[in-house]
């Protein structure tokens, strides 16, 4: 699903740890985010707000691109975000558009330097 | 939206402080939830997920019914609250599904008075 | 400074662990709390909203009756937790006006009770 | 391991969510649990830490009682909840020692009940 | 009120996004700000040590900077947070001091730079 | 008990605070720290698992060696690290991780620099 960016985390994860790292592997990805009762696009943007809730500015910033992988419009990335303002407050969700930026900021450095 | 339950969540607002009731009115309610882009039952999904970061025994009821009225199945429900697992840990969790049972069993009384 | 309420919290504290209540008695109460450089009013208020944040409604209910007790008005209660909504969204802030509530709720039945 | 317990808690579990109650099951408690390389007391205390930080006060319960099952002793339990006060400061603290308090009232409640 | 920074404050939130910076200046600012009842130092002391218990140290930074500009000493400051440390424990106090240690820091650069 | 580490963490909290240091200092170390009951190892590994949840990463890395210090293993601290994650989900405790890593850059680096 995560395809390359997939691939990728999990390399980092078992940096850290191998064990931490099977353990997102095989519990979080292939068991609970394989379930089958909400679409993927659904799910990250639940991810999205509950780690705007948590104030993990690495893992938010992995699952808004993973929102917009799964399909995921700009806009709708936005109005989850606003939508937790209620629940949140300004602090979280100020902590969570900073990331979107920071994302933005380089998805289009990346396209910058691409030849055409 | 709420219709009923949102009349009388207000209502209950107003006793405890009528300016938090009209801030949640007109910014919660008519501002950020009326705002376009994501469909209510996404919204409501959403909600669940976030009061079960935060902990919020009684609003998470309200939502999780307000995700039923907006058209969530049980499973829907129940898909969301477990993918929260890999992201809050189980306490939040399994305190999340014991206001679902709640709100179940609650409704099951009610039905049960209701005269065919 | 709290006078008679602070005579049973220590004693209900006690009853909890002897060396919690000594540590809250040395440490919270007669160091941190008798620093100079903010009256007590300030402080009973900057208590209230931190446990709002945490989320914590026994010790919230004791300083709200603390605040009064510090001089604060009910309408200065209200617009210290009303303050709270910005930075901690409206779940925290809803539980904390059910303290107040919960608090007006007996000092009026313990006045209704009282011979004129 | 935590025997009779174990089971009741599973049981309630199930009630809950069959599925929650078997990730509990096969990842909390036969695969991270099981890990060697902490002996259980040590676990239990880790876990009744991170419960009074969570401020989950039924599964907190359920760990005090786990962590006697392990051999910690009284002592070590408050011990336990006395070190996190520095971490995570007086509310959350008290809270977990009204836990603490409930389940030695409702142990000596029971041992009373008991025919000689 | 925020004067210059507040200018400065909006522009980067409306650079995050236009409808959260509107929402803030509309909502946060104008409406719950803006509130009688409680003197600008009180608010902005509250807000600090709501900020502390977040652990938001850029929002953080902003209030230090508007409670001094609303009037507070830089020991009203200090008060408020040590006052923290029994609400909130000791981690999230140093984080919050090493917040006022940066803003001090580039405020004492800052003179330095300036032509007497 | 921190050795050279306990001047350096004490004389850094003094150029934030002077009573802040002290509190920690008096209160934290001297007397909570202090109290017997639990090995100082027991008692780091909790600490850790506590830092854990509340995402400080400044002090958990401080309390990661501490635990070195008082042998505890590597092994010991991924333990404790990996049993974190169902009480607390996966985003917190990978951030912890990354504490570790960094800690222990540091330390290869350290030694390389120096002669044989």
């Amino acid at each position: 699903m995560f395809s390359s960016q997939e691939e990728r985390i999990l390399q980092r994860l078992a940096g850290l740890d191998p064990d931490l790292m099977a353990y997102i592997r095989d519990f979080a990805y292939d068991t609970v985010y394989e379930r089958p009762g909400l679409d993927l696009k659904t799910k990250e943007l639940i991810a999205c707000a509950l780690l705007a809730s948590l104030g993990s500015p690495g893992e938010l910033k992995t699952h808004l691109r993973g929102a917009m992988q799964a399909g995921a419009t700009e806009q709708e990335l936005r109005e989850t975000l606003l939508f937790c303002v209620p629940y949140l407050g300004f602090p979280r969700v100020v902590a969570a558009f900073s990331q979107l930026a920071d994302l933005q900021a380089r998805q289009a450095a990346k396209q910058a330097q691409q030849p055409e």
